[in-house]
């Protein structure tokens, strides 16, 4: 047995509460490596005439990376103290302890010892990592307001172009789209059934992206006021939808009050240190390509990325943190918003985010925040920063197989196991899924414009764990590259949106509702993964419920013979009428189990 | 290569900053399995004309468990951004790449998306884990006072026995130790050479332990009041000597009001909630032994271990947490202590904790928080709880070897640089090293009364990192089996005392001193350990100086030829005064290399 390969880390993803009388533990060993693993676990004080720990309790194999086994239990203690360690029996034969001080031989002596065993010293409630029941149950959808729709004329910037009137839209483009046009078409959005709407930043920013801050306490005018906001919201809320706003406090933008002041007063500037200034004189870098940026040997102030008009905020002085956290809360007291999308999350410090995450959830209990990472981010979600992450790197596994078809299927089987034990379940039931945004080429032309493909991306991101995310115009067939092409106009004359591609998402919205307990909370089985035929079966379970859902990316048709009819639940591109199913290629099913 | 044990966690112990501009990364791989590796770095967003990232940079293997090895870099990037993954070359030629989304094989390919890599987003000075000075520069001496000097009759409890009366002192005895003994040998310790006093508690409580409190806010009558406590502080602080006071917040005693509170009155007490009350009516359960205590089926209330007059503290409950940082800042405030040991550390929630350090460091920049914690204990060192932990697991690992022979030399090694690897470096430097304290035998019962093993194990941790600490009598060569037994009386007859063992003690302080730097900032090299002949050689390297030590376990005398007399620091049971040194079993030899 490779016991080099063992690992487990107390009071984190793989030791935690999931709920008051839940605690949940995994271990990670070699693939194939152990045939089986109990966890030894008691009250560490127990001590007196019967033996301090309990029985052995077997372990479950419960997902495997192409390289690990992740083995699973769930348990308790009365008195909520709870020390515990791993008996491995290897497919060698070899049986090993596995403990705080490392792995030992197993023998009756060392369980002797309470001290060498792991501990959760007592599990506390606050301590729990908690995460809003309600987002389990939403759908996105994601808004990027200067595209979205113009409802508003008067409002339009000047050199605004006709709506759509590109067929690529350039960088610095204006097209008028505004929340007097949210207001507008929040029909389109109860028909279609979401129930959350992700707002790309709204506050007074220059560009037509608003990612470079002038004011955070006003809406942009090209976008309305905020009477008009309150509005948007209170109708959103009316119809049962969650509103969540992009915080961009990472960076301001240069034409910013604060930056503004710093550049004309330099050092003698009251917000001097709210940036990360390196050197006096500043002059500002935002003439500079981010090329000719890259190679400036001393920058006189930190920036966002190689950006030089979006000069970073220095969040670890008190100032900028009270006056970011004032922006925090004001508009959850005045706005009655539900949640925050942060924006370049990681590079912000955790002190901050700690500090944001109290004064949020102060004022509601279940807000949600959301941070933008792209990689792993245990060290956000331990409960007291984020409530979880914009999901990339689950999201991109499923496209290299399903779209760019650069690995195979049990690879991204591995990929997406992989990213579930790097949280705890709590979290990977609210992570924020997606297979397209602002920030990506569209999933149509992902999909090398396949629209079967496309659906079956969506579809099976639908039935993962996390919180989906339709982004704007996807629902309608829109396509796009890499920004700003991805962020088109939505088409809101009928005639030239995708009404097939409505229709499917509507129906998967439905599905998704109907079975958001199973889909949120339920196991993941990985039970027919075939990388020469390309084809993915696995179950969905949570008490006696179970989905079957069936890929085929392969180019022969798949063919399934039920014991009996079932009740599909949602397909494409393929035959489900009788006791066989038939899966085309880029089809797929989803029937009871 | 054994890729399933390849191991590394960002924003961890494993990728730290450790001073403001050092980066440190370590890599976890199975034990001899890798010949070399290679940290591939740069800053993400540099995607211009030139390569996004560096050179490879080689890593150095720093230490080694019995399984595992572990590699070690410092770097840094300009722009505090840093993506990163690893080159690792296996002894059986195989190369692989190990990023943020797992193992794959060295291809340039991969390392075209900054995604897959491991990520330090930004690294933030105030996100960094910082740890006191003058904790690094600190030999320890820990007074139990009860026991330690009884300078004033006139407060001696009811019952006092004669100082020194029985040979075995029994669990409930009180022998009139108090603060003004203390005050009275205060010249004891500055001539010993330790400058920092660690007191178990001295508020007013109970027993003679002073666990169990009843008054946060005061002094045990039985020690002394206030303002002799004051007079301590200032007089220790006159000699340099810093005062650690012994924080005990996980439960009250019985005999609080608050708890008295409860059980007269019931749900009906305004301190229902500062307690883990199951059910009411609650009963004292202070009557039942522990064993009684543990096949009761429902607890009315939690306490500490199965001690049913120790009830546990709410420590959720807002009141509760003001009360106990009430009391946590006017010590600090009031009397200027300089550091809190905090009893069951690992048992009351990390909510708290953080609140905890906040309030005190708030007070004093450089205070230092020392959690009571015997297992391994990551989740409370991330900069925001304590500064070290009670290092048990340490200490025990070198008993293990040295006194109760339980191990091997390697085997004790391992389990050393096992545990250096669980910390960030700053944090080992600042650990509370011990080889008894009030809770377990004292060393020399452990050493089976063999003065020279003590002091070899005195000696042995002394040049390990971490802060060392003394246990009153230690230096005296007093005895004493598990805790009653090690509470004996101090003696203060220079006759009875052990003038040989006082003398040494005080010597290897001045070692200690005198090579502070090396000792607590220095690498460690184990060049020379043998199984078979018990014998440990190895050497800490600090800039340019070098020491080299050897600990002789075995039977057998060990002699070593060196190249030219060098100079002997310190050293126990051997002959020192050639170009070859001799030490003898259980001797010992510091020289400079």
């Amino acid at each position: 047995m490779e016991t080099a390969a063992i690992y487990h880390r107390p009071d984190s993803e793989y030791a935690y509460l999931y709920e008051t009388n839940q605690f949940h533990v995994r271990l990670r060993t070699k693939k194939g490596d152990a045939k089986k693993v109990n966890l030894i676990s008691g009250d560490p004080y127990a001590h007196g005439s019967q033996k301090w720990y309990k029985e052995d309790k077997p372990m479950k194999l419960a997902v495997s990376t192409d390289i690990h086994d992740y083995w699973v239990i769930e348990t308790f203690e009365k008195t909520k103290r709870i020390a515990y360690c791993f008996h491995v029996e290897g497919t060698d034969g070899i049986e090993v302890l596995y403990g705080d001080r490392g792995v030992f031989p197993f023998t009756d002596n060392y369980l002797e010892d309470a001290n060498t065993f792991f501990r959760m010293p007592y599990l506390h409630e606050i301590d729990r990592v908690k995460t809003p029941e309600w987002v389990k149950k939403t759908v996105w959808y994601q808004i990027f307001p200067e595209r979205f729709a113009n409802g508003d004329k008067t409002n339009d910037p000047a050199g605004t172009l006709p709506w759509g009137s590109k067929k690529h839209p350039g960088r610095d483009d204006f097209y008028g789209g505004d929340l007097q046009g949210v207001l507008d078409h929040l029909d389109h959005l109860v028909d279609l059934g979401i129930n959350g709407i992700y707002f790309c930043p709204l506050f007074k920013a220059k560009s037509n992206h608003k990612y470079d801050t002038i004011d955070y306490y006003d809406i942009d005018p090209d976008f309305g006021d905020k009477e008009l906001f309150k509005k948007v919201v209170q109708e959103a809320h009316k119809k049962g939808i969650r509103v969540m706003l992009d915080a961009v406090f990472n960076h301001l933008g240069m034409d910013s009050m604060q930056w503004q002041d710093v550049l004309e007063h330099q050092e003698k500037s009251r917000y001097k240190d709210w940036f990360h200034i390196n050197q006096f004189p500043v002059e500002s870098l935002a003439g500079l390509s981010m090329e000719e940026l890259e190679n400036v040997n001393e920058l006189t102030y930190d920036t966002f990325a190689f950006t030089g008009h979006m000069p970073k905020l220095n969040t670890s002085n008190p100032e900028v943190q009270d006056f970011l956290l004032d922006v925090t809360t004001y508009w959850i007291k005045e706005f009655d918003i539900d949640a925050w999308r942060l924006d370049v999350a990681n590079e912000v410090d955790h002190h901050f985010w700690k500090k944001f995450n109290q004064a949020s959830v102060a004022l509601k209990e279940d807000f949600y925040i959301l941070g933008e990472i792209w990689h792993s981010s245990q060290s956000w979600l331990q409960g007291d920063e984020f409530h979880a992450v914009m999901n990339y790197a689950y999201t991109e596994t499923i496209q290299n197989f399903f779209m760019k078809e650069t690995i195979s299927a049990n690879k991204m089987v591995a990929g997406l196991n992989e990213q579930l034990m790097l949280y705890r379940n709590q979290t990977n039931e609210v992570m924020f899924n997606m297979l397209d945004s602002h920030d990506t080429a569209r999933l149509l032309t992902i999909s090398r414009n396949n629209k079967q493909l496309a659906k079956a991306g969506l579809a099976f991101m639908f039935t993962q764990h996390g919180s989906p995310c339709i982004y704007y115009g996807t629902e309608i067939g829109m396509d796009g590259f890499n920004d700003p092409d991805c962020r088109k106009c939505m088409i809101w004359d009928k005639e030239e949106q995708d009404s097939d591609m409505l229709a499917f998402t509507k129906k998967m919205i439905t599905f998704r509702k109907h079975n958001q307990e199973l889909l949120s909370y339920g196991e993941i089985e990985w039970f027919d993964v075939r990388d020469d035929e390309k084809v993915i079966g696995f179950k969905r379970k949570f008490g006696t419920e179970e989905l079957v859902c069936y890929f085929n990316q392969g180019e022969k048709d798949l063919e399934l013979d039920l014991e009996q009819k079932t009740e599909v639940l949602l397909a494409n591109f393929a035959e489900t009428d009788t006791k066989s199913l038939l899966i085309k290629q880029y089809g797929f099913v989803i029937y009871k189990g």
